[in-house]
């Protein structure tokens, strides 16, 4: 039984494409797949157009389930739906799995037509910009010529802004969620531990472990039991987990004793099992990169002189991955330039996790904002 | 050259213990070596001792250098000295190195003589309250009676902690900085990955790497880098670091593109060069235990009920491994019993390293303090 307000069962659809693309590495990919899914109906003015960015682990798989997996229910389905706060009785929802990622768009893990074999560490470095880039593909495709919003938390929220810049004409309103200008050094630090532990994995075999049957499961499991942390906040892991022991008392051993190592490690092994490392490397990669202000030494007022979408910004009050501060300086950045832009901060104890989660507030917010878009 | 206000060569000495040592978790240790330095004088009243304990990666080696070492300096030379902080001209200063650890005090890399092989695996756990009976038998060995002060920073000042709960008579002043009563779900997460990181390398071998030819650098280079992010605060890391590129334009590859990247490898191969990976297994585990209010139902004030030393108790502002409200909570425990405690937070960028760097208002408040403990 699906609740009245899921967008139900859905089908991922492919589209081919076999222009090539000019990635900013300087490697040029001559043809590729993306997978992408739509919820709601285009409207006779192609006005309606919602795009959702995914985060480092998401995928097209934003909202609704697959008929043959009735559990598997997309990663933002508490945001969009008929009368969500996204509402699919008035949007056409689209959801893309970002190139190489792992979900069905062409990744690593894909056979490259010139060898016969899986691309592994020959996989090029992508970038937000060569996302855009295929999303806009993606939208010349369905005829979409310009977007009501686009939108999405952390990394997703570093697309929509970069859409903004790219591609100005485009889109309409730009929700930026949870996300920031660019990465600290802290971020990056991070970024880079996760990326050590899956290269330093003897299994990895320099990202070919496709050929030579291994996976490189010990160092995803640990980038992600690192992710993880980061994610939440210290408070809501101190009231989830505190210092609970599993069996009620000290093993003075190694193997699990306290809770939060215990969830930790359960979710280490499940991401290890589902997600490719090379993806895993290349995604962090992105995030790293991202820095619209770097070509404007570090001005970002100068970086949104382009823009010319409408913003809503929303930062959560306990996520330290990207902090409310980081939302202020873009907010700054863009009425520097005399944009619309709508902020808020919204208090939260679930840390960067918090644009994941149901909030009334937070689902308000996004519901006025969306419902007062003109399409 | 040295300083005229060193310590000078100093030479590490040892005390070879027989007495079975019955640890916490309920294994007996037969016989044991401590090493140990010692700086100053004990004077003829033996009153004017200081016990200083050290955290996850340090030692006895905490002031001076060595005749053949010169470059080697204690890691608080610092604090310690002839006319500083905690001056040698008028106190009797002790380091010793925790049993477990790594450099000279029995650990998992020592010969078990039972089988004439190293502990590897084997070796017991223990934790900061077998730290202070060992402390208390080297005190013994040296005549002394009663400290002066006993004081660290981070796990160090939880010794101090731990000393004047478990041996209120002996410890007249503790110095407790960089501290918490114990560690948060947060604190113990990121434990619980570096240990991973260490178990799960391949060459690990179980704990037993020594018999094995092999060490488990990746993992300890991980758990290091890990380490360092917490040690520092992100606005230091931000001033030190920022977004600042090795080679001054990106690669688009996995080597080294950010400085931060290149200063975390760097600290990251530098220690699973020098430290011994069951030891830091130990050391990180004795943190984890450390929770002085657990046997009281969490009543922080009712285990403090039978401390009778004075406090020097010290945070940081910038310290978010263990941040000052944390402190706050051993300063209201401690009020909560009458005791006499000086508190101050301290303006400091460098997160929880701040204990170990030089800043003169936190360096005259150790000073102020220790010249007014009478001996």
């Amino acid at each position: 039984m699906q609740a009245s307000n899921s967008v139900g069962i859905v089908t991922p659809q492919y589209v081919h494409i076999d222009k090539p693309l000019h990635l900013i590495s300087g490697t040029v990919l001559n043809s590729y797949n993306l997978v992408y899914e739509t919820y709601g109906k285009l409207n006779p003015e192609r006005s309606n157009a919602v795009l959702i960015c995914h985060a480092l682990s998401g995928s097209h798989h934003v909202a609704g389930i697959y008929a043959d997996q009735p559990k598997n229910v997309g990663w933002w389905d508490n945001m969009i739906g008929p009368g969500k706060p996204i509402d699919t009785n008035r949007f056409f929802v689209i959801g893309m799995n970002n190139l190489g990622g792992c979900h069905g768009s062409t990744g690593p893990a894909s056979v490259d037509a010139r060898t016969s074999k899986p691309y592994g560490a020959d996989f090029p470095v992508v970038t937000v910009e060569d996302w855009v880039e295929t999303q806009a593909l993606l939208a010349d495709h369905l005829g979409i010529e310009q977007f009501a919003a686009i939108g999405g938390g952390s990394l997703g929220g570093m697309q929509a802004l970069r859409w903004t810049l790219d591609h100005p004409e485009r889109v309409r309103h730009a929700l930026v969620i949870a996300a920031a200008s660019n990465l600290t050094a802290q971020n990056i630090a991070f970024n880079d531990v996760a990326r050590q532990a899956i290269i330093t994995d003897p299994d990895f075999c320099g990202g070919d472990y496709y050929s030579h049957n291994t996976l490189p499961r010990r160092g995803l499991r640990l980038a992600r039991m690192l992710g993880h942390i980061t994610y939440l906040s210290n408070d809501s892991m101190a009231a989830k987990f505190g210092r609970e022991l599993r069996e009620g008392k000290l093993s003075f051993g190694f193997d699990v004793e306290f809770e939060i190592e215990s969830y930790l490690r359960y979710q280490g092994d499940k991401f290890a099992d589902q997600f490719d490392a090379n993806s895993y490397l290349l995604m962090t990669k992105a995030l790293d990169y991202f820095d619209p202000a770097a070509v404007y030494g570090g001005n970002l007022s100068a970086a949104f002189r382009v823009a010319k979408a409408d913003f809503l910004v929303l930062s959560f009050t306990s996520d330290w991955r990207f902090s409310p501060e980081r939302s202020h300086d873009v907010v700054k950045a863009l009425l520097d330039n005399n944009a619309n832009v709508n902020y808020a901060e919204i208090t939260s104890s679930h840390g960067h996790d918090s644009f994941l989660m149901v909030d009334d507030y937070y689902h308000q917010l996004v519901h006025a904002y969306m419902n007062n878009i003109d399409l």
